[in-house]
């Protein structure tokens, strides 16, 4: 199966500001050619003028299911507030509803550019068959939360279930997900870190979201959060992702840097629960490496990587008061190239390069938000919005084509996710 | 001739959190009847159900032209270094451009649900043409830049022509905008107020907008700029706007207060180049009608309410860590009443209210980044984006029906505007 897309403006995220102008060879998934102008024969050919081509976006932070408690209780003062009225609600879910608000999560991702999420949550066999089911690529990170009984109860009872489910799926793949040092004791994370060890998992947490985990952790455990985890021992590695990350000292990003772990940027969440403002610039500068996430659309209200793309270099530049803190390239880096890194997924995905997979997406530039381009880079970071995507491709598969859906229907996600959560709701 | 919309959720920016789910009837371009159940008969009948239904925005500072410069060397460090790439390409520019240029911004305003704007620029007779042409509401302020000549130059020979331009068009208005205190002398803000009070017409002008428009402003004047704006005298009234307004101290807060002028927002613009973040929390909070803009798509990079909306909510949070500091209901408030109110025209726009002029949105929540709603007030502001506005309306007349344009052809503007601005870089 050969798809050729021809005459693209392609954005290949391998070299600071480089564009190729030039067609797309893709050849059973996997990109062929890159710039070429190609005269061979295609099963599909799509014109791609008027198109900026780049790599699709990797949420690599999101709890997709929570879409069902969009814009629901959100008008609290902070985290712990917040918190405080998702457990609840989150207590009567099941993996039928998860299930559902996956793929409605799933269909808000592809239409918005993104073909990999990194997911935290529960009931996580219903966002597996999502996945299976949709074409995009799901990192699965079941949660543990609370102490070592609750812990062993996830990974003997739950996790030899979902990675049945997974099967040999090319896609869906099963990490672990530790909630946060607040909700979890020591021994939840060497749990956690134990099973990632024997299982060639990576591993991911909320960590310094706010300043009273800050405190607290100090009172609780006489050190910072990182500094704590530093301290379990075999938690940090280069295969562990820590979501927020804002509230860093110099020591502990001394100690995420040496460790190799990667940070999840999420800067909507973390502006709109009123946590603070992480300053990524920063760590990029020391050498770690940022990733960029959506966190769930409870606290973001979206599953939009292009909008978090925007809201990351806006926040960024008035933060620092310079646009040199995190110029359109960097941001889009963080959103692609950062976040494969984080995943371990940097040699299939996250660049448009010969011999990765062809997981791209294609923006029309012939619309009255994006005219004239001028410059690509700044185009695609600070005018161009989800409709504007015509094309998402995940392994050399169209998901979203003319603008349309076409492994998911929209209109029955909506419905049914409607039903469901309104049955949760009458729920005792 | 009536129209009417059936069954939408309503929110009429009248009292905070107030919904009224029903019928909208509107008659010859006035709103007739809100929240009824309407048995009569009507020339149009919509579909309101699975939509929120709120008063269209308003665009209370931008320079539409500047779509021309859309991610145009936007690279700069701050606002100085980037006028000094605007002004060079802005002297290249003419009417003819300007009619372009304008009709394009105009359908991406329209498009993201905007029906009034107030437009700072120079050759707005294209402008005006655009806004005659499109359906749209124009407040059109030719900017005075330079000395007393320059200025005595555009009232006396440009501003006659505008008026006949705009003639009895009940949707353009002619005001006068002076650029800055640092582009133009206290003369200039003299000659502006003159004629303003002459003919009736609200003034605006750019104001702290950087920290070191402060500092020079305390060098020339011995005074900050909103104390030189005083001192200038008959400058500051109630029919002045004030854009960005970022770097005001407590005494400057009091004189604006004083004078009831408002201030114009534009958190976007602001952001991007660096400019810093104004606390309009706080200039609510005194008293201050405070209003909300996109300026230029060249500093924007967009011309797009919903997105600014956002943002702005976003970034009061975050910067005063607390979601209390602009909810959703207030920063709506400063996208439609306060706008209205800063324009002076209250008493025809910004609400949905019977004898109001019929300028609303309808955006569909039937939509993959909409669903549940759950709280609509929290659902516009953090979830929605322009693709899910389905229908606007100005004066009775829908200026996007099914999320098509009705009074612009996008692709010919499109077509048009490439054209323009390959034009313009090619000349001497």
């Amino acid at each position: 199966m050969k798809t050729l897309i021809k005459n693209a403006r392609i954005l290949p995220m391998t070299e600071r500001g480089k564009v190729i102008d030039g067609d797309l060879l893709v050849e059973d998934g996997v990109i062929r050619g890159v710039g070429l102008t190609y005269r061979g024969d295609a099963d599909v050919v799509i014109d791609g003028s008027d198109h900026i081509l780049l790599p699709s976006f990797i949420d690599s932070h999101t709890h997709i299911s929570m879409v069902l408690m969009r814009n629901y209780r959100d008008t609290c003062e902070e985290l712990m507030c917040w918190l405080s009225e998702m457990f609840p609600i989150e207590a009567k879910l099941n993996s039928n509803d998860i299930y559902h608000a996956s793929l409605l999560g799933i269909a808000e991702l592809i239409r918005s550019g993104t073909t990999c999420f990194a997911d935290m949550y529960y009931h996580t066999l219903g966002t597996i068959r999502a996945v299976k089911e949709s074409g995009i690529r799901g990192i699965i990170g079941p949660t543990l939360i609370g102490d070592a009984n609750d812990a062993r109860h996830i990974i003997n009872e739950h996790l030899p279930w979902l990675r049945d489910e997974i099967g040999d799926s090319d896609r869906a793949r099963l990490d672990i997900t530790v909630h946060s040092i607040y909700t979890c004791s020591a021994e939840t994370f060497e749990l956690a870190t134990e099973w990632a060890e024997r299982n060639g998992a990576h591993i991911g947490t909320h960590i310094s979201e706010t300043e009273i985990e800050i405190s607290d952790s100090q009172r609780l455990h006489g050190m910072r959060p990182v500094e704590y985890l530093d301290y379990i021992g075999g938690f940090l590695d280069g295969r562990t992702y820590l979501a927020h990350g804002i509230w860093l000292s110099d020591e502990e990003l001394e100690i995420i840097r040496r460790h190799g772990a990667s940070i999840v940027h999420n800067p909507i969440s973390n502006s709109k629960l009123a946590s603070g403002i992480a300053n990524v610039s920063k760590y990029r500068k020391m050498g770690i490496n940022v990733a960029l996430g959506t966190d769930g659309a409870s606290s973001n209200n979206n599953l939009n990587m292009l909008k978090e793309i925007n809201y990351a270099a806006l926040l960024s530049t008035v933060s620092n008061m310079t646009p040199a803190a995190l110029p359109p390239y960097d941001v889009l880096e963080m959103a692609t190239v950062c976040g494969a890194r984080a995943l371990g997924l940097e040699d299939r995905i996250g660049t448009i390069e010969e011999g990765k997979d062809a997981d791209f997406i294609m923006i029309n530039t012939d619309s009255v938000n994006m005219c004239p381009v001028n410059d690509p880079y700044s185009a695609v970071v600070y005018s161009a919005d989800r409709s504007n995507i015509d094309y998402v491709f995940c392994k050399g598969r169209a998901l979203l084509e003319k603008g349309e859906l076409t492994t998911l229907d929209g209109e029955k996600l909506i419905r049914n996710t409607k039903t469901v959560w309104d049955d949760i709701q009458r729920r005792e």
